[in-house]
């Protein structure tokens, strides 16, 4: 429940972290550790990660926000002639104010279905990029970024993951996975591609607190740490390095035990999917339907102000002249009582 | 007490938050707000920073940290073509990994005593830069940063900030002040440097969180806002937009409800003046006395590993072939018996 | 005639310069002169391009090249949260490497029509951003960028650029204009847009040397000079700065003596009409016809080779399975002979 | 003979070029060539130059004018993390307006004497960084630049800069030598340091043109290509790829024809000893005495007025209340006549 008292259904950021983290955060609380994530929770955190994804070598590193993470991986990979590319609808190329550019790379933007590149049209786009006589007068791509889920709410699947893990290994590209909501994924009976399998394909992933449980953080996972030398540094220098970072690492030492991570986006999708299936039944138009937690329904105008007493939900784009879509997204923490109210109210 | 069963004096970031945060932070954790700074604990923090720095049309915004928020600001404030005047011992002249010159900044370093930079020693410099006949083929200093207090303790007084004002006014400067550990200064009988005095003589300053109680977070007080037309995609572009800015704002509400902050200090002072009395006891040198929660031991070189076993503190310097200078760092958190312990094994 | 003995047609910066030009070089060589442009030939070449362009107070500051003159300009007039509105076909959009986006700054794309950009995708796009909630998470666009002729030879009217004015006005975005070909606009017969007319409604403009008859050199014209408070010093530091900027002032000087500059095209336009005019007559096809000194040929991919023995020629694009789009330029030195040589080669 | 009338000795950048560049530029001056280096007098003077270096597998690239090519050559050699260690006085250290610190880099200043770095200082320096357990949050030290000769006109040994290349291997370190004024170095009696030494221990410098004879241009020399693998898209992107590289090639072509390059200081070495013997006879102070082509007289406060009716010279510093420092600078084109007249006026 939102604090004006309406149905919190706007975003998967609105309220605190789940119980398990408070309750270790408050015991905690008066023990001095080592800062900038020299201390035994961010180890044990790690450990765990590192255990979960399969690569008992990876470099675990946690950093704050998500647009923070982008840039600061996408810059650490990147040289200063080489770009991203991403799709027109990525985070890094709308919704970041430019930080990608602020550190000097360019957002190669392609075309996309409902928040997914293709792996085909990235090697087209490489393939003509190397073609082209004048391309050393261009930026050189220099790095995949893949939001998993999407934007959109859609997910790809392990085959489409390895086809751009062969695409980035041909033209000598970078593989990363944007996963600020990887734990709707996760949690999605559709979803086929495992934390192990992002740790097999990507050069680097994160794994998303903030939308997922956690008050914050992100957690990168880059497999061989040999591709990063000085990533502490690069974060650093990114203003993304926590004084406290036991902060970031007990959250996600609580994330990663006993399978919290991979199960802690269930009452979301579960949630989603009721969701979905209430509309459907009302004969309620969606965009699309997405295997995750976002909810792109299509509303008449006239009915928007009374949704709006009830419901906090976003406004995603004009449908046409008489309708608007919106989007509904489900979290962690969503109950069943607040999904059954939705239902009754729209 | 640190985690590793030692004294904990290496900093002041090595615990957890005050417990009326804590307090705080567990009772609103299930409620839904907005994001981005856009909630209600938000709102109340900057109308209660607004109230204690006397300036109730100043722009308020709540960064994560030091680092991201020095990049920030200065950034924020300098034209592309323009520096930053700071003492060479100045957080972002050493300490910050190059985030003022990844943002274009040149940081122009002024020798120092104690950690303080003269407003004379500025305006010679700024002189002498503007009679240089090559200026233009210079860097502009476009800002003065001082650290209040500094990395060594100690304390500006009105009359030097007043100073600073004058020459920042003479040459089109904008004045900025760093306050990681302001609450440290405030609390010092010895300051008679107010927020209000902060808020009239800055053009923008912050109040430091991470070191004074919080979990983490800054508060950044810009008194007036026209100076800042964009400031809050600037934050974002930086990757220093929390998503639960919430988070922020309920530390900062708790912190100035009730003057916290300007007394959260004080268990740290008296920790300090304590130490410092049995040092001076005891016969142990310090490099100088400050005013603050910091402490310059003088050490012979093999005491310390014995002092190692028991206590936690960070390395300074080399004072000469036989001796190490040492840092202790008193905090908010600091107790009686932690202290007697420290000056028993000193 | 190219050094490799085949006709030079491949684009219009393959020659040195104008001989008047090349006589005022070597006149003046071994006169000593200040440097940086605080030089006679600088000073008498800026009144006169303030003269052409009838605004007595502009400020004109000379550079060596297109991307150097593009980056900079670009770079002095936006703020780092800002973003540059361009057609996706744009120089700065495609081969620059990159220049805009390492100062900072984020090329925002538009959809164009041979080249050019409407004021009304401009407006579309830049209300649509102002409506947009989250625009302050977004790019601000602060400029808009157009090239005259553009990459396609096109060019735009009066009216057009007016329409452009309208809306930078509305929207407190600066409008900048390109002419790295501009003399090839200014002898077009189809323009009807004079220099006057670029000072009346952009912020900034470029008259393009090193494709028009210069060894090298652009000539940026500010007519509000406030606008730019540190343009030299921001030209020294993006590498731009000629430490003997009499070069480029004396041969702008010759340039704009008695109307040299207005006139320098018009060998180029009318070698391009006759060779458009042959390949019609010859029914050769064209993917457009241009008004200035650049012609798109459709040509079999099988007479690619022959051709090529002859003609020095640039590859444009694929047009088909059997066909190859090639561009081929004329320039301010191509003769008579070497317009009909090639008419006959095609 | 300045344009004033006066003689010109206030910097060796005041003149056009050397007879044989003009003669060449006019005999080319119709013929059509490749672009962006492409052409067939950059590839003669690549060769060249490679041959006078002794390095045949050199990558060897023209750019237009100092300030671009240091920001151009320490961006290229730099990650984003790490920054140039120069001596204060070093032209990257104040009179760039900041082009290294605006891609990012910060320039780690030292200090110097007579304006050379000792690899002693910056030995203990690096040492001293690594040895800092909080080297992390600092800028690592990943070049070396050194300027020859210097800003005071001052030389390195072959033995100086043999050290320098051991204190760059033991700390990973790039080794980087600007030449502008390289040309006053090797025409210098007391220079032992050659091309080919040049080549031996750098990573990469440039062979100055623009103070050396040519209008504009210098030759930045890496020796081993595989340092640099995207070099081309730098120069681009820092806007310093010129368009007709033409110009560059065929200046650069001239200047390493039968040695002209190795000779063509020595005007101005010849000019320089006699004015100093002049000035010792007369009993005139200097600062110091310089090997190369600069020489800086310390001048009575009340004939500063009286020379500069007859002089132009540079403005260095205040000496005293009653005295100034001038730079006096000769160049490839002074004449007996001038040297003659200046000796008188002094």
């Amino acid at each position: 429940m939102s604090s004006t008292g309406k149905l919190a259904f706007s975003s998967d950021y609105m309220k605190g972290a789940h119980p398990d983290i408070i309750k270790r955060l408050v015991e905690t609380n008066m023990t001095a550790t080592g800062g900038y994530g020299q201390d035994e929770y961010s180890e044990a955190a790690k450990q765990k990660i590192r255990k979960a994804c399969g690569c008992p070598g990876a470099c675990v590193e946690f950093l704050v926000g998500g647009t923070q993470t982008n840039a600061t991986v996408i810059d650490a990979f990147l040289r200063s002639w080489q770009g991203v590319v991403a799709a027109g609808t990525g985070h890094i190329s709308v919704h970041e104010a430019g930080a990608i550019e602020a550190s000097g790379h360019k957002v190669l933007t392609l075309p996309q279905k409902l928040g997914k590149l293709s792996a085909e049209d990235v090697r087209s786009y490489v393939q003509a990029f190397y073609a082209d006589e004048n391309h050393e007068h261009m930026v050189m791509p220099g790095m995949v970024y893949l939001s998993h889920p999407t934007e959109y709410g859609t997910l790809y699947t392990r085959e489409e993951l390895a086809a751009f893990r062969r695409v980035c290994d041909e033209f000598h590209m970078a593989l990363y996975v944007d996963g600020a909501r990887l734990a709707y994924a996760l949690a999605s009976p559709e979803s086929r591609l495992t934390l192990e399998d992002l740790a097999r394909y990507c050069d680097a992933f994160y794994i998303g607190g903030t939308k997922c449980g956690a008050l914050f953080g992100e957690a990168v996972v880059v497999p061989d740490p040999a591709a990063l030398p000085a990533f502490f540094t690069i974060i650093k220098q990114h203003g993304a390095l926590l004084a406290k970072g036991r902060l970031l690492g007990l959250q996600f030492d609580v994330l990663f035990t006993d399978g919290l991570y991979e199960r802690i986006g269930r009452p979301a999708i579960e949630a989603a999917q009721k969701i979905t299936a209430a509309l459907n039944e009302k004969g309620r138009p969606m965009l699309f339907e997405t295997p995750t937690n976002q909810i792109f329904c299509i509303v008449e105008n006239d009915r928007l102000a009374a949704l709006g007493e009830k419901v906090e939900y976003g406004y995603w784009e004009k449908y046409d002249e008489g309708h608007t879509v919106i989007r509904l997204a489900t979290d962690w923490g969503t109950t069943t009582e607040e999904t059954e109210a939705l239902i009754k109210a729209l």
